[in-house]
């Protein structure tokens, strides 16, 4: 049996609108909406026990999974949603060992899941050309607990010289224009090795997939992910009421080489 | 750089709904409609090069990803998509190191997406009653590359009566009857740790539902996931007019305790 | 060129969100988040016209149209929303000169809707056992201009002796419990009639189909319906962020023979 | 009761994807795989008998509505579909009485629905420019019996000199490009009037969007209807698995006056 520590992070859990990722300090106590909850409380309690705030309601001590950091994030830039992210492992085949490369970090979210994923033996490299969101995004990465299977730089692909990793399984991209990145992320993949890309417009589907045409790239597919939730309830469950809208399109596909692999080595340097 | 050998797995990619997993050897042929593709043909090529069928058209040698494995996969069953695979890991902050329980292996997608992702320090125990269904599993585990980390068991766990694993991390349930395991998932259950279930109908997330709530379990959530895909093309960007259905509803929730927790444990084995 | 009159209603349309639907009473003014807009400055004016509000924002003056009444109609109770009525009509067939039956008038939307397609010649009959619903509805079905066309009565159809209309074309049941009424539905439809019930949870839907297949209709389809709004602008084109989540699911039947029809009829009053 | 007699159509229905829509002939018979269905059985019936196939299979006399003439249409070219004509008649509130443009008959569906609706007082006016869809346009509307509500022209709008109808409720438009005859609708339509277009692609949403906003049209709304269907079954109810994918995105908008209404009048002859 595990028990809540000082210094542990916690996730005070209510319901699904309210619930709050806390790092326990014996002194403080947190307020909100339905109450005071004294940190010293949760210390020595066991995962999923619940607390009762000062106004009576039940709080229940949640042990914080990668999903709950990742919401609870601070984010400067638009978060990647867990529904895209569990597409993006499952349809590329991220798993663990492997060696991930990520253009634009943003908030981190999408680097410590997939991080937590490829570790111990594999390992995210993500790039990005804003000191504010990477200085969020190291933070983030940190309270995750994958910063060691991060390596995050200040890199602009688009004119970088040199690349800064080969050989990797899969290249995750979340910037505005992804087309432009394409040729160099392509010197950095593996032979048959995926590309994902952040598109939240359909104008941005089309322009990548033109790229990545012309990049020879196959296997492209082009997707949206709807998550709906239902209500269960004893002989009235039906879809909530409440909607759930755009996120962002993704964008998938596969290095190949579209004339014969070994003459064209011997006029580029790939 | 790697080349393809002898015994390798190969994804002959040719289009979306055509594409076959092979395990190579060297005096085989492949007889598909587009024509014959010889496995010698494949031997020593770089992944992602691509061969040219007796019939001129293109095939590319895609190295298998674990989303692969899932899609070509035998199956006496009915399997788990991919999209819901990936919501299942992302939710439930499934990771690298951690002890999963799967109950009803199914045709062993699931069991091996799970293991390819908390291996190598991790481990997923799954169990059915199906000795036909266990045997397709064996061999799809095997082939996927992930036995190592699977420990398979023909149990029947409504009528254990002894917890064949304990202290689990997320317990994911594939059964007709998902709620007749809620107690006994519940004792091997670490606190606040997640269960997932596939559940096909309406009726099953409601019986489940309230089951979860009797068992004290908190956050439960019902989802389910559409995927859409779109076809990008320059000028006439659109969704697929091909329509993809329902596959399964999920159900996921977490171990709480509604009472004080140290009180019970005097009364409960737990 | 039409003139916007006194005592007209008009649609001061600002944006999705912001509009308003008014009776023009040349002394009276809207005080809105965007400022006072006169009634008289509307009266003599063209549809389609815009003012400007004393905070210089622009408002359009539109002619409400069917479904202006409906999404601005008073409400005690869950209206039908518009992309559910359009399927209704669409799959029912509901044209010009069609008798139709309406079990449960709610807030009076959904007969509006269909009075306006079947008027002139045709009717609706709407039952309802709550006099204040009754009363909202009858304002609103004469407000949207459709009084003459429609028969309101306080009329609980579960315990009615007599038919209160017979020959009916099509009858829509907006209740909790469809299924009690489906005998009696039954009586009052025309062979091969259309059923079309409001079921806003699975539960109901189950139920009623049972009740249909029971009572010897064909044809039965459960639907729902997703409406997503697209933000289409030049080169960022994507769905809303804002999602729309459920509001009912709809099932539609129609009666049949499962014997022989003039056999039974010597035996039923039918 | 109503008896059915020889020439008048009806749809011979097994299940949602075996029905066809036959003139009763009565020296005629239907052959299909599920047995041999002689018109001269149906004569004389009551709609919603039943009649038996020579292979023992039930066929139900349905009277065919509106949206049965649609699914079963001749069509050389895509047809509009229920859920998209639906939404069309419930949100620019196309009633009894009005005065409807179509530009683009295609096939003749929407035509069809939408006299249906608007007749006896009302009409639609539908223009296109290929004799053969025009041809088949003709047959369908004769079939669903509307003809005499309907005035079909060979005209193309983008290059005609004169209006062909002026002071038009709503205008509906099915061309590739329909940004090209938002000028000329704009002329014939009334203030506040309603544009609906049939867009098959994003691309199409984009271009629309700034033609309307750029000819003085509000209210632009861009939507996709998503139909799901649902089967409702004891104890196992659950959406279908087979999907319905993209049929058609529709763009709506208002026609307003952004400047003054009444200056511009002075110059435009509008």
């Amino acid at each position: 049996m595990e028990k809540i520590k000082q210094n542990s992070y916690v996730l005070f859990y209510f319901n699904h609108s309210k619930k709050w990722l806390v790092k326990l300090s014996k002194k403080e106590s947190l307020h909100t909406h339905i109450g005071v909850i004294k940190h010293a409380d949760a210390i020595g309690k066991e995962y999923g026990a619940r607390l009762t705030t000062n106004k009576d309601k039940y709080v229940y001590l949640l042990k914080p999974t990668i999903y709950d950091y990742i919401m609870k994030i601070q984010h400067g830039t638009q978060i990647v949603y867990p529904k895209d992210i569990g597409y993006i492992i499952a349809r590329a085949g991220i798993a663990n060992g492997q060696k991930i490369l990520e253009i634009g970090t943003g908030s981190g979210s999408l680097t410590s899941f997939v991080a937590s994923v490829v570790k111990p033996r594999g390992h995210v490299y993500t790039f990005d050309v804003d000191d504010n969101f990477m200085k969020i995004a190291e933070k983030n990465i940190k309270k995750a607990g994958v910063s060691k299977y991060v390596t995050q730089q200040n890199l602009d692909l688009k004119t970088a010289k040199t690349l800064p990793v080969e050989n990797i399984d899969a290249a995750l991209i979340d910037l505005g224009d992804p087309w432009t990145v394409i040729p160099i992320v392509r010197k950095m993949l593996k032979g048959s090795g995926a590309v994902f890309a952040i598109c939240p417009t359909m104008n941005q589907l089309e322009k990548l997939t033109m790229a990545l045409t012309e990049n020879e790239f196959t296997d492209i597919e082009c997707t949206e992910h709807i998550l709906r939730t239902i209500d269960a309830r004893e002989g009235k469950t039906r879809h909530s009421f409440q909607g759930i809208g755009h996120t962002t399109y993704l964008c998938y596909a596969r290095k190949a080489y579209f004339g014969s692999p070994n003459l064209k080595k011997t006029h580029a340097s790939e």
